[in-house]
């Protein structure tokens, strides 16, 4: 049975690509977006009441894998190199490449939908939302195997050596973007294969650039220690928040 | 942009059709449910891992809507009559017709998910199924708007003259049948017209018939007051949970 949905929307992100895009919404809540939803779906009529909920549900379609055919077994990049059941995880490469992320509501004007907390890359077409209702959607005694215990934090980042962010943001913004960096980099974007081993601890060289909203942002590691070295702008079309 | 989907399974659940299928999960926790999925995803594989987490995300597709072309505003049936936007709502007739539950996971038995506290009427197509991970998906501090007040219990059932249960179920399993039906019942299944107003609060009559799992369950009400007043059997081959 097969069933084919019209993406509803799409979401601009501070996450310009997936390197850097965290693994889940809540880890860091200082990014930014704006859900855009079709205008044949009325966006002012259909989004009415949503601004009194906190909290989003996104449906989204993963248009960033790669395909290659269902895989039963995979390695989440958090269970350190052991194989688990692919519908036991939230692993992007599913049998139906359908992410679910719940999103921090800021405001709804013109609508448009001003989000934070979240985990999708720039461009992912939505193909629902939904209000988070507590009631249903919090279940307060739900046990989560192996993901009660990770700790996300996996690298520290030198704070006292932060360069200084172009662009004149104002003290607000730039405390902000400094979080947004930080914690980019502390969540280790780096892919398994790139983290290398005792013997060889960085097989690609230890230097590394995330671009988030319109900054490039180049860090150099020792171990688990990270050191923004560079942060330069005009990457992207700053984002309105 | 579109997007063509495969059902992954489908679910066999205690509610035969949308007449008594509750509007959230967690309103009925004696429902049962199995969730079997296509064997070409080789559940036994794909499934392993999941049994440690408690509680699990369905995404489903809504397949007794009766289409009818997008509509911006609804009238949920818990809000009075007052119209709001369909996104502001988890309601079925939306601009994709994919609904998300959270189900407690009983077992997992030879590629089948054994759930309880279940929202989905049988032979619901199923698209994607994800653990509820808690440090993502239970927001604490959310707010749900309107359906933070919401009573769900709507009319009393009258437990001092409940009717035998046919087939000599077990003691606990007559226990979780009477607590089955009547919750079901207390939620109110009827749809909006049905409800009548104070002139005429029957315009349909007052009697009704519930099929939940393999029961005929028959009530009659006076105002709020329900008196189930037969329950037969033989309507559905039983589910074994």
């Amino acid at each position: 049975m097969k069933f084919t949905y019209e993406a509803i929307g799409v979401i601009k992100s501070s996450f310009n690509e997936k390197f850097g895009t965290p693994r889940q919404p809540h880890l860091n809540p200082d990014s930014r977006g704006e859900i855009h939803l079709n205008p044949r779906l009325n966006p002012e009529q259909s989004l009415k009441g949503l601004e009194e909920f906190s909290h989003l549900w996104v449906l989204f379609h993963f248009h960033l894998n790669r395909s290659s055919g269902f895989k039963a077994s995979i390695h989440p990049p958090r269970l350190n190199g052991k194989k688990t059941g692919v519908f036991s995880t939230r692993s992007p490469h599913r049998a139906n490449p359908i992410g679910l992320s719940v999103v921090k509501i800021e405001r709804i004007e013109n609508g448009i939908i001003y989000v934070s907390s979240l985990d999708l890359v720039d461009g992912t077409p939505i193909i629902d939302i939904k209000p988070y209702i507590p009631s249903a959607d919090r279940v307060d005694h739900a046990e989560g195997a192996w993901t009660d215990q990770i700790d996300d934090q996996q690298l520290q980042v030198n704070l006292s050596s932060f360069p200084e962010i172009p662009g004149n943001p104002s003290k607000e913004e730039a405390e902000r973007l400094k979080a947004l960096f930080t914690r980019t980099i502390e969540l280790d974007p780096r892919a398994l294969p790139y983290k290398g081993d005792r013997e060889n601890p960085h097989p690609y060289g230890n230097r590394y650039a995330i671009l988030v909203e319109d900054y490039n942002v180049v860090f150099q590691l020792e171990g688990t220690q990270a050191q923004i070295i560079e942060i330069s702008q005009g990457y992207k079309k700053p984002q309105k928040n």
